[in-house]
């Protein structure tokens, strides 16, 4: 069959029964196939933690949708509102536990309040990096351990496309000493947040459509995004100087939340459908960073020549790194599911580390030699 | 509904236009019906390359079947051939281009005999890595003209999962300058055989299942296969005790090739099924393959005391540079379409470097640190 008659056929569907003249004495059993093989009609609804004009981010769940007609003939609709919409980007969480959206595209270390033992599934400071944490999410008992974490509260959670390696952030004045850091109000999310408190930084959080605005007025001193891609059409190269490389976020996975009850009343071929296309957009979210990172990046030194891009200097690192852990098992301690996931995570790493040395780490010094 | 309620709806179906005891003048349109939205039967089969004891590489076929059949509820099956049986791991490209097989899970650099522009789909030298390459692929245009290659044959071709980066391979005796290459016999496909030519290697041809027996009886000196995963269980590092980091595969991504016709005569949303499917299983190859490395080498080292783990010397290694500049030149000199995938390789390369550099690289030093 030619893909043109396929089409054609298709089209005549939904007048199909109509047209068979079908004058059965069994109608249930009719009702019954159209059910069971015929896929029935779904339309779910998705609300994001993202403004609808961050693309790289609201992509993922933009591609669901498409992906999820496609597979099914346009029968499983996904309607998707952006924080825009719904005016609360944190309230993803809730609006899926509670049913209201059957799915979610947010961040899972934004739940810290409601859950701790949720923070590791985004990423960790000095942890896993996008390749690692891959590897680690889908053979090394990472999804199967979000799922126990995300179960209590009703919902279902998957990664759902990551950033790559994040930048560390933005930075009105330089930061030579870890004096220059105290008193600092920053825009900085999760884990690295509480650290950056241990060495007198202030976090705040702020909504991302306000960043700009509350980095030019002073309201915050600096803040972190996400990468080149995103954070220079934000424009905070025009106002902080500068750039740090990564610490605290060596990988960024986005997650997709789904309400547990939803999931299981679909169909079992909706459900593989699902699955296979929210891993899909989870790897699509990668290549597509890299690659606009790489482009921005290629031009960005020429393009802002006053910005400075660097390290932290190395006693700040070592402060860091040292506060990382003491926080890291302050909460274990308190909170058994954290302790899990993260002693998972760093079982896992301890062997990735030495295979990424010598493998990514050395073609790489290699590359560039 | 429930799940349980659908399977046994599901299960209904095969009679259920029996039961509906339908008496339509009509049965054209009941038929046509059942073709567009019930989904029709399909019965593909798949040649892969590999040996069926391989299961890294095997694992991606076997998923796609998975996946199909779980997505069409039985509808759409692949049945899959492994090497071993078609006792042709390199008559896959035949096969599926005559249409004896739908679809092939195999290599691109396999066919540089039939089509020199297939080569650089699988891995270049000194090339992009594995995230870079699927950047490249996804949004960089790869997967297009990978797909303005095979057009020609009649063949499509997509990402069927990657390796990560391999390793440069197994030599019975220590490589300490070039002159110790000259007149190795050597196991070792793609541009890189052809790279080592040019130094004095032989490269030779030897089918996977008796590598390790040519090897221990003398009929080649060395070896390249996959990364240590994989290596280890072939027991090369009971005859070889030299082992070679990567210059020349620093990614591997295999390779899905489609009957061109067949494809195109299924459903649309069935189209849609493959092209999501195949993507989610070549991602998930990467995971399964970091995540065994990591593994597997955590313990290497202690487990084969006895083998050497370093790199070629840095005079072997510029020769081998030179030269892969110099191979690439020639054959992009002679094929307009190799010379269009290289440039628009590297022409990306140039700019995923720099961004590399500055983000996983600069990451993977301050880890290390």
């Amino acid at each position: 069959m030619s893909r043109r008659q396929f089409i054609r056929n298709g089209a005549l569907t939904a007048g199909a029964l109509a047209l068979a003249g079908c004058s059965s004495d069994k109608p249930e059993a009719v009702e019954a196939r159209d059910e069971a093989t015929a896929a029935p009609k779904v339309e779910w609804r998705l609300a994001t933690s993202w403004p609808a004009n961050i693309k790289l981010l609201q992509n993922a769940a933009a591609r669901l949708a498409e992906h999820m007609a496609a597979m099914t003939n346009g029968r499983f609709t996904i309607a998707i509102d952006p924080a825009s919409k719904t005016k609360a980007p944190l309230g993803v969480f809730d609006f899926v536990r509670e049913g209201q959206y059957q799915m979610g595209h947010s961040a899972s270390y934004y739940w810290k309040g409601k859950d701790a033992a949720t923070q590791p599934f985004t990423t960790m400071p000095f942890g896993l990096n996008a390749q690692e944490q891959a590897a680690w999410f889908w053979y090394g008992g990472g999804v199967e351990l979000m799922n126990e974490v995300y179960a209590k509260h009703g919902l279902l959670s998957y990664p759902g496309g990551n950033t790559g390696v994040q930048m560390g952030g933005w930075f009105r004045r330089e930061i030579r000493s870890l004096a220059d850091l105290r008193g600092l109000k920053m825009r900085i999310p999760g884990l690295a947040g509480e650290i950056l408190a241990r060495v007198g930084v202030n976090p705040v959080n702020v909504p991302p459509g306000e960043l700009y605005t509350a980095l030019e007025r002073n309201v915050i001193d600096a803040l972190e995004w996400i990468n080149p891609y995103l954070d220079e059409s934000m424009g905070f190269q025009q106002i902080a100087k500068y750039y740090y490389t990564v610490w605290h976020e060596p990988t960024g996975e986005s997650q997709f939340l789904l309400n547990k009850s939803a999931f299981e009343a679909l169909p079992v071929n909706y459900q593989s459908m699902l699955l296979v296309a929210m891993k899909e957009c989870s790897f699509d979210m990668l290549c597509e960073s890299v690659y606009h990172n790489a482009l921005t990046w290629s031009e960005f030194q020429a393009q802002h020549p006053d910005v400075h891009v660097g390290a932290l200097p190395d006693d700040v690192m070592a402060e860091l790194r040292r506060q990382t852990e003491l926080v890291n098992a302050e909460i274990a301690s308190e909170n058994a599911e954290f302790a899990a996931v993260l002693d998972s995570q760093e079982q896992f790493l301890a062997a990735a580390k030495e295979w990424t040395a010598i493998s990514e780490q050395n073609y790489l010094d290699l590359r560039e030699a």
